[in-house]
């Protein structure tokens, strides 16, 4: 990649996307459960961008939305309804409203406050809302206490006697169509183990429902797979994964949704800055860049590590802090890492940023949002105009009284 | 506070803050310096809206910038160029060139690099820039790790000896006036007796400098006031902390400069919501709001305390998480906090968000931004309005090919 030249053209800091990779990794992962009948949602929330969504789009892909807002993305980047599918445990009830006006495929129920908040409203609507519901099998996941999401002390899903109670009820319900079932346990899993343990889980209950005549033709795994971001890291095996899940089905006919974000994403974004000083004290090196957490908030916010690469520096490598000029300690990309010594202007690349990058992006600090380059067929285009200090205040300009 | 009526009117979530509480404020830290002559420099970064840059410029308050973006609002909002300064680690070349031609106050330094890029600078444009040095005592604030900044382990400010070589440097040059020195050894402190220590450590290097015909103007002794989150936190006295202060100028003519950020605007705001569902499992009971972590970080990022307030429920206690519906496990603003039972729309008020609340905020989930309120002569008026579906893509929608 000529880095050099993308400063130039659209300066520092930027995201940068390789949708051809993103491409082949979505393939990959859609042949690897071609035995069975199987629907990727991509998971809008690692990475929103409407080029980028226009571009899964395009592979016949279904979108996992988990506000309105997303379900909006999805919709103007040419996504079909039918290929919609709205998790989320927060759901207002304008956002149900209009998700039964898109006429999404399903909602996925995080409590039985919101089946009843959901039934309420197609009634008002005189329709019948389609759903799934997220159980939580109560499995381990052993990752980032942020990131891990299906144990009983979390917030996510109904547990397992729950969720078939409000089956029950959603079949007697002229409001409510059961069609599907979710669980999604945790984020960034490199061992699989649990995931099949709750496809076990979740698969018992299935049988059990449809022994009750309550026919589920959606089973939703969720995301969760892990990917690389350290030397060491060991990516799970599609096919293994497949054939985890597929044993726990046995002898069910029903369609796979997989709803992975970071799996596909995040690999194959990059987040560019440049090098503004190297300043140094009796203790510490630091290196100072142009982006900041408000870019990219993951070494903050989960003390995430992204492998840095200064394509331009061979030099002798010593220990430093990357750090931003956000007026905070915890600004910081790395810690204690390895680098060549730098210059004003050098080229610094942040890997692995394409997932809970510019999605978790702010203006703290007054900074505007940086813009997004996708490079697809060998090209690379603009697909998010950098914001500028007008755009920053354009809500609030108005208000001071002159 | 008739909070029904302000959500009939704006919907939750939104921000308010009480103006005429943070002027209140203002004057009483105005008011413990009155001995000497001083400067309050209102940290912008805590919350930048325009109309409460302009109430402060109302007030003939200064305001201390940590981007070029800070600057611009100050003066959009009516600021004297001669009342802004611009502090950061990070600052640009093109922040930099813009910071002289705006004619700011002074730029206060981070590093000895950065000096000999404005030294650059300003030799380019021709002019002289004011100066002052951010040093770092080295001394221990004592606080969340994140928000401490007086420690050579720390990105911030310069050690004393580096600091002293600088000052003489900039004395020689052509194209720099040292007119300042500052020091920030952390927020949200609530002892102050290593904001006294690390004053008189750099006091005795403003009498150093006066012996070498550098005769500093501005004494700055950065923000880092805690306010009361929780209770049983014991604010620190004003009048305490100036004699604090003034102990340590003993002999010295300099205008003491203070940038309150926090202390001012913390307490004098409100983030306020809405349930959405009370949701109860085997272990735990969770109250979902609609506004979440991406509307309000500090719970998340730091693990902030937020007092939370029913205003219009009084009913018996148990403990909850109050959680959002933002897709993270770390989406939380308390946990395990006694509240009463909650229904559907029942108004919840999250106390203490005036700083780093908004200004922090992002569009995580493709969630809009709030709209933020201001209480001013016990009127209530919009200062910011909320943001459309629309203007969140507004900046990426015309990358998509149709």
């Amino acid at each position: 990649m000529d880095y050099k030249k993308l400063k130039n053209e659209f300066q520092t800091p930027f995201y940068i996307y390789n949708f051809d990779a993103i491409k082949e990794k979505f393939l990959e992962l859609k042949n690897a459960f071609k035995a069975r009948k199987s629907q990727i949602f991509y998971a809008v929330k690692a990475n929103s961008n409407l080029s980028l969504l226009q571009m899964f789009t395009k592979l016949d892909s279904g979108f996992d939305c988990v506000s309105i807002g997303e379900v909006k993305r999805a919709l103007k980047a040419g996504a079909k309804s039918y290929k919609i599918i709205f998790s989320g445990v927060g759901k207002t009830k304008e956002e149900l409203k209009l998700a039964l006006k898109y006429n999404i495929l399903y909602i996925n129920l995080e409590s039985e406050a919101e089946m009843m908040l959901l039934e309420q409203v197609a009634k008002e609507l005189n329709t019948q809302a389609r759903i799934s519901i997220r159980v939580n099998p109560n499995v381990d996941a052993k990752t980032h206490p942020y990131i891990s999401t299906g144990l009983n002390e979390n917030k996510f899903g109904v547990e397992i006697e729950s969720a078939k109670k409000m089956y029950i009820y959603a079949k007697n319900s002229s409001f409510l169509e059961p069609i599907g079932i979710h669980f999604h346990i945790g984020s960034q899993l490199l061992d699989l183990s649990p995931i099949y343990e709750a496809a076990s889980i979740v698969a018992k209950l299935v049988k059990e429902l449809k022994s009750l005549k309550i026919d589920l033709k959606f089973f939703d795994i969720g995301g969760g797979l892990g990917v690389a971001y350290e030397k060491g890291d060991l990516e799970p095996n599609l096919y293994e994964y497949a054939q985890g899940i597929l044993a726990s089905l046995n002898g069910l006919d029903i369609t796979i949704g997989m709803e992975p974000g970071r799996f596909l994403v995040a690999q194959n974004g990059e987040f560019v800055c440049s090098v503004l000083y190297e300043k140094h004290n009796k203790t510490k090196r630091f290196v100072i860049v142009d982006g900041a957490m408000n870019d990219l908030i993951r070494p903050s916010l989960y003390e995430a590590y992204h492998e840095i690469y200064m394509p331009y520096n061979q030099g002798e490598e010593s220990p430093c802090d990357v750090v931003g000029g956000v007026c905070e300690s915890g600004d910081f990309f790395a810690r204690e890492r390895l680098l060549p010594h730098t210059q004003n202007g050098d080229i610094m690349v942040i890997k692995n940023a394409g997932a809970y990058g510019f999605s978790m992006s702010s203006n703290y600090n007054t900074r505007n949002k940086v813009c997004e380059l996708a490079l697809e067929n060998g090209t690379i285009r603009l697909i998010r105009q950098r914001e500028s200090f007008e755009d920053q205040i354009a809500l609030e300009e108005k208000f001071i009284k002159v």
